[in-house]
Formats: structure tokens, C-alpha cells, sequence
């Protein structure tokens, strides 16, 4: 084959070791946020046991009163890699998928005013429900796509991945520096403005232009 | 074979999925830093990529101005849990390591004082220094533990496992009511007081009972 690029990374769910996100990576969410523009990308991780798949409902969990929703690129890596020069780096990816990095921000806000890390209230069972994986060749541009969200059938989050401030490869570049990427991990690449909590009940729906649209039910624990 | 428990996960350097750090769980540590008294397990994670093993050097990153070394007993996870509670957690364990979870003070400085994640000064390559695995039945009494920890041959780590604030089972259920522990996961149950940074060209040796001792030089990267 021609190609070198590993796109044999579709089973991320199963073998991925992390999924590193980055929080406040668009300006209009920086801006409704009023905090101050990030000057590196803010990088967090979750684990792989917080992966969740269409069919399977979202689970609040008993000990968080306030859990957002924030829909998101995700980006799957597809060769090993460490200090990734920007140029280089979307040699290093395999794929993408759609995304939801579920937040508690009850927890967040009290990690973030104590200095404590971000772990419990990004990392919990369910707080990243993925879509099917696609192709590194199925996007022309990955910084082109429409994103969006309804709950319960009304328009919450609508944005693109045009606006990002750190795009893939200041992220691969950067994040490579600290630790090496290996493939099926995954990179959250931020929310765009819109995010907010939502309860049992609801109904929630994302899509990413007409690569990927997925559904999940929300329940109590 | 009458005893239930899983033992057999001696290669989670390789097959696991997350390492979930507790941080300031000794009171001398506690003390010595002038912070507050954690009232709850104070729950980071670190990728696998951090893993090193013997025979292979400690990089300090060229991004880091300040490493520190943090000596701990890790705690390896038998079998897959969610929601234990605290009489019944030892059950989940399958055996222990000795462990570094070496830290990047100067990073983790910014990241507590602007309310950023812990993510990069815990999480970079060759943070992670671990000893073979010891198995479950090899332990008497997991809370009674000597840890030290040399620098050049200098004593400069001295405690006991008896000093934790939470236990092995206060960690492993408060964690398992957010995140799933799986087979190989490793619990880092924290440093006792002496951390100190370190530069290229010491050598760290460390220790725990007589049931590890591991060695390690350090290099720039
Ligand atoms: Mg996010
Ligand atoms: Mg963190
Ligand atoms: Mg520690």
C-alpha cells in the first residue's frame, strides 16, 4: 500500500490506553467564560473507563448535583509518537470520532478555586460518549466541521472547528513534548460556547457536519 | 482453587489502563507543606506512558525546570469494581508495587495556583518508576510498610504505610464511586514527608520492607 498512515485504529473504545483533553479551546467559551485566554493548550486526561457507545444510557452519578454536556472533535492517534514537530504532526493521526466530554462542574468548580486536580469531575463512568470511529481520509478538513447539540430537541451548542485556538497540530506538538502519544488514544479538542448542565430525563444529540450524529439517554444513577 | 482472589495481573505495566495518584496522604507531608488537612482523597491520574522499569534511566523532561521524587506504595487492582464499599475493598486487590510517582513541582506550582489541571507535571514519560509485582498473599499487613528513599546514598525519604491518611480501602472505594477500577490499574497511595527535586546524574534508590528495592540514574532528556 501507497499509504503509510495507520488508520486501523477504529477500535479506540476497546484499546486505548487515554483520551487527553484540552478545556478552553475556543474563544466565543473563553469569552462566556470570562477567564483569560489560554497561552498553551489546558491539558487534562480521563479515563478509558469513562467511554461510553450509542445503546448505552449516560449516567449521572449520585455524588455530582451539576454534570455539562460539551460536544467535541475527537481526534484518534494512529502511530506512536513523542516531541512532534507541528508540521509533522497530522502524520500521527488515524481518525477522528465524535465526542462528549461530560463535566461535573460542581466538582470542577471547587477543583479549580482549590487548586486540587480536575480528575473525579471529568473522569467518571460514561463521561465520554463516543461516536463510531472515522477515517483519517473521510475529512478533507478537520478544522471545517460544523458541531452542534440539542437536548430534548432544542439547539444548545452550534459551532465549528474552524474557531478552535489550539488546532490538532499545536496540540499533538505540544501535548508530544510532555508524553508520547500511542495509537488509539484520543484527544478531546475543546467545547465551543453553549455548554450547560443537564438532568435525568434528557434527551441528548450531537453531530459533526454529516460525518457522525449520535444519541444517548441520560438516567440517575 | 479455593481462594477466589485474582492475583494474577503481574504485567500491568503493559496491560493497564490507569494509574490514580493520591496526593498529601501522609500528615507529615501534610504538615510540612502548611496545607490543609485533605478531608477526602485528593484523586489525580497519570497515563501508562509514564511507566519505566529498571535498567532504564529517569528523563527529566526539557520542559521542566523541577522534578521531585515521591516514594509510595502501589496498590494493583485484581478485579473490576465500581461502587465498594470500604469492608469489602481489599477483595479488588491483587498485589502491590513499590513506585515513584515522580513530580514536576514547577509545573504543578502554576497549575494549583491558577486552578489548572495536574495533568503534565504528573503525567510525563518515565514519571512512573515501578518494582516488580508482589503478590496479594506475599503481604502480611499492607499498612505497616517501611518506605525510604536514598539520593547519591543520602537517606532522604523515611516513613511507614501506617502513616496514610486513607487507606487502601477509603482510596479504593471513594475512587470506585466515580470511576470503574479494572484489572491492572494501579493506585499510587502517596509520598511521605522529604520530597525534594532532583537533577541528571543522581542516582535514586528506594526501597520498601524486604519486599522491593529498586534503582534508578537520571538523565536530561
Ligand atoms: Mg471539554
Ligand atoms: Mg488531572
Ligand atoms: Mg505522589
Amino acid at each position: 500500500m501507497a499509504c503509510e498512515r495507520n488508520q486501523d485504529v477504529a477500535s479506540f473504545v476497546c484499546n486505548g490506553k487515554k483520551i487527553v483533553g484540552v478545556a478552553l479551546n475556543y474563544m466565543c467559551a473563553v469569552k462566556a467564560r470570562n477567564v483569560p485566554v489560554p497561552t498553551v493548550p489546558l491539558v487534562f486526561l480521563k479515563p478509558t473507563t469513562s467511554y461510553l457507545t450509542e445503546g448505552h444510557p449516560i449516567l449521572l452519578p449520585r455524588v455530582f448535583s451539576k454534570v455539562a454536556y460539551e460536544v467535541e472533535l475527537g481526534v484518534v492517534i494512529g502511530k506512536r509518537c513523542k516531541n512532534v514537530p507541528k508540521t509533522d504532526a497530522m502524520k500521527y493521526v488515524g481518525g477522528y470520532c465524535l465526542a462528549l466530554d461530560l463535566t461535573a462542574q460542581c466538582n470542577l468548580g471547587v477543583a479549580r478555586s482549590s487548586g486540587g486536580p480536575w480528575t473525579l469531575g471529568k473522569g467518571f463512568d460514561t463521561s465520554t460518549p463516543v461516536s463510531r470511529f472515522i477515517p483519517y481520509d473521510d475529512v478533507d478538513d478537520p478544522h471545517t466541521l460544523p458541531l452542534w447539540l440539542r437536548v430534548n430537541g432544542e439547539l444548545k451548542q452550534n459551532g465549528c472547528t474552524g474557531d478552535l485556538i489550539f488546532k490538532i497540530p499545536d496540540i499533538i506538538s505540544y501535548v508530544s513534548k510532555y508524553m508520547t502519544l500511542e495509537p488509539y488514544d484520543l484527544i478531546l479538542t475543546g467545547t465551543p460556547h453553549g455548554s450547560e448542565p443537564f438532568k435525568a430525563g434528557d434527551i441528548i444529540e450531537c453531530g459533526m457536519g454529516d460525518l457522525a450524529k449520535i444519541k444517548f439517554n441520560v438516567q440517575n444513577e
